[in-house]
């Protein structure tokens, strides 16, 4: 029988890797990159790095991730029709490039359990019925600990709720029920819709990389720091990943 | 100056610690442990299982936990009166017990931000002006990412939020904004409050130890098996550590 193992690898950081994960990757007969065409040159370099540290003998074995289409407004609609063009890629990928008594692997930055696409994929071939594979899932640091590990803050509040959210979702509205509020996959920088809330703002980018960037303090006295901060370094390095935490103290009635 | 390093070790599986919480193990001088006095001996056997396999030459100093009160209705001001007592036996034992020159640390199982007081701890000791050290945290697989990892799920359904809370607030009612709800802390079964819900339960306890738990389904359908495992397995250890994801299809009006 194939076997998948689907290693989650941390935040950037090749130190952030588990025991366990290490274990894994040693297992790995093959990995399956999915090439986003994109100029992320160094988390190519650093996935690289990874593998060079604490794999075996392997093959990578690329395919080429299809477009999404980003113009429609219908999102969950143009995300779930591009997770079903990814599943017949890497279907593909599985039936001819895995010998089926060897181990292939998905290498996911953070935890493979937040905001990543891989499991869905998955279960979406394993529903086709077409391919037999067991899935093994060994989770990893995700963006979102490391941003209160270098915050040396905790995600809550004493008994309080964590909110986790999209920049999409927090632009629309500050979530009922939390004052904690995780952000992420924010690309129109939403904790500015929020100035009139009285929040502290923990917010990192690249975290775990040599490039990390952390910011904290008063929401309001901090955001446009933010702001130029991460337009600079997107123009800089031509892309950027960061998550924030927002903290209210008291509730609004 | 002195430093104390706030290590995330994982859920139980002593692989589940990173290179880089491996590399702190070995910089620490002396452990502090607050003794709990509770019949876990089980964490105590994971833990010293962890400092044999990657601390080096190290002291472990156990100060006693002071007693919470947990008759009182006033939940937050209870946490708050047990933490401040916390941070004074821990004071206590930095002063005495860690050199000026030397590392001392902290062992968080999980994560140190989800849920958990030595942050906190430490905030109150430094706040109080009389002891200064610095504070490095490492990240740790939490809970949570291993209750994903086993069930191999994502915790949120594309472009939607997750709100980890905990047993005592879904009582008292199932979040606004949220689909899916990780909970923690729950020693109340708070799930079986819910069964008026189209959701799906991924539930887990004991995560990474020999004695995991696992059940996944309709929460109506599984509740009452889940309940029946958690009663015996509770009675039969001692103690229970569980975790649980429900997962609601679709969002009620």
């Amino acid at each position: 029988m194939r076997e998948i193992i689907v290693i989650g690898i941390g935040a950037g950081d090749p130190e952030q890797v588990t025991m366990q994960a290490v274990s894994a990757l040693r297992r790995v007969d093959v990995f399956f990159v999915l090439d986003k065409g994109e100029v992320k040159q160094e988390l190519v370099d650093l996935r690289s790095e990874i593998l060079r540290r604490y794999a075996k003998d392997h093959r990578v074995v690329v395919g080429k991730d299809p477009e999404r289409d980003r113009g429609t407004p219908a999102y969950v609609e143009a995300v779930d029709d591009w997770r079903r063009r990814r599943a017949d890629v890497c279907a593909d990928l599985i039936a001819t490039e895995l010998g089926t008594d060897q181990v292939g692997a998905f290498l996911v930055w953070g935890d493979p359990s937040l905001y990543d696409s891989t499991l869905a994929i998955l279960d979406d071939i394993q529903a086709r019925g077409e391919l037999s594979f067991e899935v093994e899932v060994i989770p990893g640091i995700s963006s979102v600990s490391t941003l209160a590990a270098r915050h040396r803050v905790g995600l809550n509040q004493v008994g309080r709720p964590i909110h986790i959210t999209t920049g999409r979702r927090l632009a629309a509205g500050w979530p009922t029920d939390a004052d904690d509020v995780v952000v992420m996959l924010d690309a129109q920088t939403a904790f500015t819709e929020h100035l009139d809330q009285d929040a502290t703002i923990y917010w990192g980018a690249y975290l775990g990389t040599a490039d990390e960037l952390l910011v904290s303090g008063p929401l309001r006295e901090v955001a446009p720091e933010i702001e130029k901060l991460r337009a600079e370094a997107r123009e800089r390095k031509g892309w950027i990943m960061d998550t924030y935490l927002l903290r209210r103290s008291e509730a609004k009635a």
